[in-house]
């Protein structure tokens, strides 16, 4: 059995605004949390395989990043501040179509080892050639959840549910546990009602949920609705997919009755904020959302509609948004957005009895965060000095699962340079330079 | 003379997109850019007092954070996601009300730590006890406009009229030229006309700028409107104030007229997202006062209603939020951006004769930014790297003045730990902790 121990740390559980513990202990054992306490409470100190000592830090459970395209690294400032159509059509379709297996599979380490450094644990990903994702997952010890997009109208449409099913079948459940698949039929303007009867039925064979795009512009929702006369989301209603699991990504454009319909039967909802805000996409009503009760997590979409993978920067744009689009500074506040970057995020995705919290009984998906910096002095309120004020650089260390792969800003499950410079290379040749 | 040579860099002058030199060299004589050039240009290698050698760094004008009230650190994270009137009657005024001159010493001083670390190298200030911000600003080796914060409304109002005068005959051009001074009446809300006409005149007779607030909410909007008949904007234009050179912060509430005279009038606008964001202000039209030709600088505003002083932040979302807003993604783009928080901030507060350009006869304000990072790879663009991508921890060296006053991450004018106890003490002790 593997014992691992953090001492020292301010332990925040995400379990309530009050459950702090100053100076905490946190044991994990085969990956397991199983002790959470005051100092000195952990038994069997001297049997631990390894101590990180975390004074002046503050543990948390990792973040979660809902929705991106994680490969998409490589487009990483290729096209920006374009129209969507044109951006789409004449720089990132264009860039996608030469893609290989190999060139998704650096993507997509490169995107891993960002998250790491920035404290995100896990991710949901949607993408082709996933089997070279998966294989970035499991050689970087991150957490994901998969699905290989799936374009029904496409002429790969019916080859995608097949790989679809080869993804569930060959990682499901893989890499001691950390991925999990989903299916992720792209969006209801790219699969019609017929594709999307197929996608349920391969979702009730598998047991496993749907990630999908919806009513993210204002041109989809106004497609849709006068192709079907329905809103995106009664839509896809009607058709009967809020009967599975689904984490629905974007969710911007909303009628009170979508709202409705999302926040009773949909499993979660990504929120991607910056991403919304960069290509001009609108602004989710998160904030009503919420009151209905929705699960929202936060997503970051892809590194070319962001450019990063910081869930601390969405987080708190997302909380920041919200605010004003409302006009009401109380929506959203620090804690609130925490349990959106974390809990909430794992919930969404149907992780909510494994990661997002610090718990007894979690799998341990756990950072520190260095609060020892100038722009998180003071400290009035440990809550709102990471919502508001903390930096990705300030994630110290980083725990996957109980395996430590970052101790005191060193990566130790990738090559850093390695991973760079083949991206480096391989994004300047698919761009033609 | 002394001498200072940075080689290796790739420096992106800010004086055009195009305008990169790879490997460049940057000489800086007794503060002075006196050489910008190739690899091998710079004269007189030999006679150099100090070398930096920048191989894999970004070097670019120092970042410009046109309104902050910096001593205000001392309550970060002590009033968040609170209604505006609340936030102020409950929370900040009653805190601010305790604090003595060495309080605000010190909490300037981690303010301008924190703006070094995160790359900023000048800005605008407005606060009281100005002479303890000089005295901050002098130490640490930053760049600022500084700014006695006049409540006309108030019994100290003609006290600080006063204490005004003395600041420019104290400190206008005082700590080698790296500190100016500006009258700061605190908003037409708070200083009735004829208090205006009191600072018209005595910025007449000193010959200095104003810095003023500027409807940033829907409620100084029509309370202005009510009481005068005029909108905020065209009330001080009114009253003659553009007469002077007006730095004005936060214009987030204005008609088509006002955006008029801001864009021919004013010496500069300061505009300010996150804040705005935060405290349910509003979305100031920065996409439209740029179209007519306004100059926009950034500013953070307070770390209470931010959290942070982190230029880079301020420019990515102030990018987006105009991009979401207009939902036009090719509104403020990733260099227009950069420029914002450079050049145009320099505009704004009437140092664009100085600072904001690697140009020689520029005084040498200027940051290398390590762009080796998983969150920057691949480089398909740096200025969209930088804007969209970096965040304030890739900050490596800044220079000020033609002085390093942080090299490789340490800041040489500083104590760290020092300041960072200090603050927390009182800051405590002024929370009643």
């Amino acid at each position: 059995m593997n014992k691992l121990l953090i001492r020292g740390a301010t332990v925040l559980t995400m379990e309530g605004q009050d459950a702090i513990i100053k100076t905490g202990e946190i044991l994990m054992e085969d990956g397991w949390i199983t002790h959470v306490g005051l100092p000195g409470s952990a038994p069997g100190y001297f049997d631990m395989d390894e101590v990180i000592e975390a004074d002046g830090m503050v543990a948390m459970p990792g973040f979660v990043n809902c929705h991106t395209h994680a490969a998409m690294t490589l487009l990483r400032g290729y096209a920006d501040d374009l129209p969507l159509m044109q951006w789409l059509n004449e720089k990132i379709w264009p860039f996608e179509d030469k893609l290989t297996g190999e060139d998704v599979y650096w993507g997509s380490k490169l995107a891993c080892l960002e998250m790491i450094k920035s404290g995100t644990t896990c991710f949901g990903d949607m993408y082709a050639f996933m089997d070279d994702v998966a294989r970035a997952v499991e050689e970087t010890g991150m957490r994901a959840v998969l699905s290989r997009g799936m374009i029904g109208v496409a002429p790969t449409g019916s080859n995608a549910l097949q790989e679809a099913e080869e993804l569930v079948k060959n990682w499901n459940g893989k890499a001691d546990g950390r991925i999990t698949v989903m299916l992720g039929p792209h969006a209801p303007y790219t699969c019609p009602p017929d594709y999307l009867a197929k996608v349920m039925d391969l979702a009730a064979k598998l047991k496993v949920g749907i990630h999908i795009h919806v009513s993210e512009t204002r041109t989809e929702f106004y497609d849709i609705l006068k192709q079907y006369g329905k809103t995106p989301v009664q839509h896809l209603d009607s058709l009967g997919l809020f009967k599975y699991p689904v984490l629905a990504a974007h969710c911007v454009h909303l009628e009170q009755e979508d709202i409705e319909i999302l926040a009773q039967k949909a499993m979660g909802i990504a929120y991607n904020p910056q991403s919304n805000m960069k290509l001009a996409s609108g602004i989710a009503p998160v904030a009503k959302l919420l009151d209905l009760g929705a699960t929202v997590g936060l997503g970051t979409d892809s590194t070319a509609s962001n450019n990063n993978l910081d869930i601390l920067e969405e987080l708190r744009v997302g909380s920041f948004l919200q605010k004003v689009d409302t006009m009401n500074a109380e929506v959203i506040p620090a804690y609130r957005a925490l349990q959106m970057a974390t809990i909430d995020g794992a919930l969404s995705m149907g992780l909510g009895d494994r990661v997002g919290l610090i718990k007894e009984g979690m799998r341990a998906d756990i950072i520190l965060i260095n609060t020892k910096e100038p722009h998180m002095c003071p400290q009035h309120n440990l809550f709102a000095n990471i919502a508001y004020s903390a930096n990705s650089a300030d994630v110290n260390t980083v725990i996957i699962d109980g395996k430590v792969v970052m101790l005191d800003k060193v990566v130790l499950t990738i090559n850093e340079e390695e991973v760079m410079a083949e991206v480096q290379e391989r994004a300047m040749r698919l761009a033609g330079k």
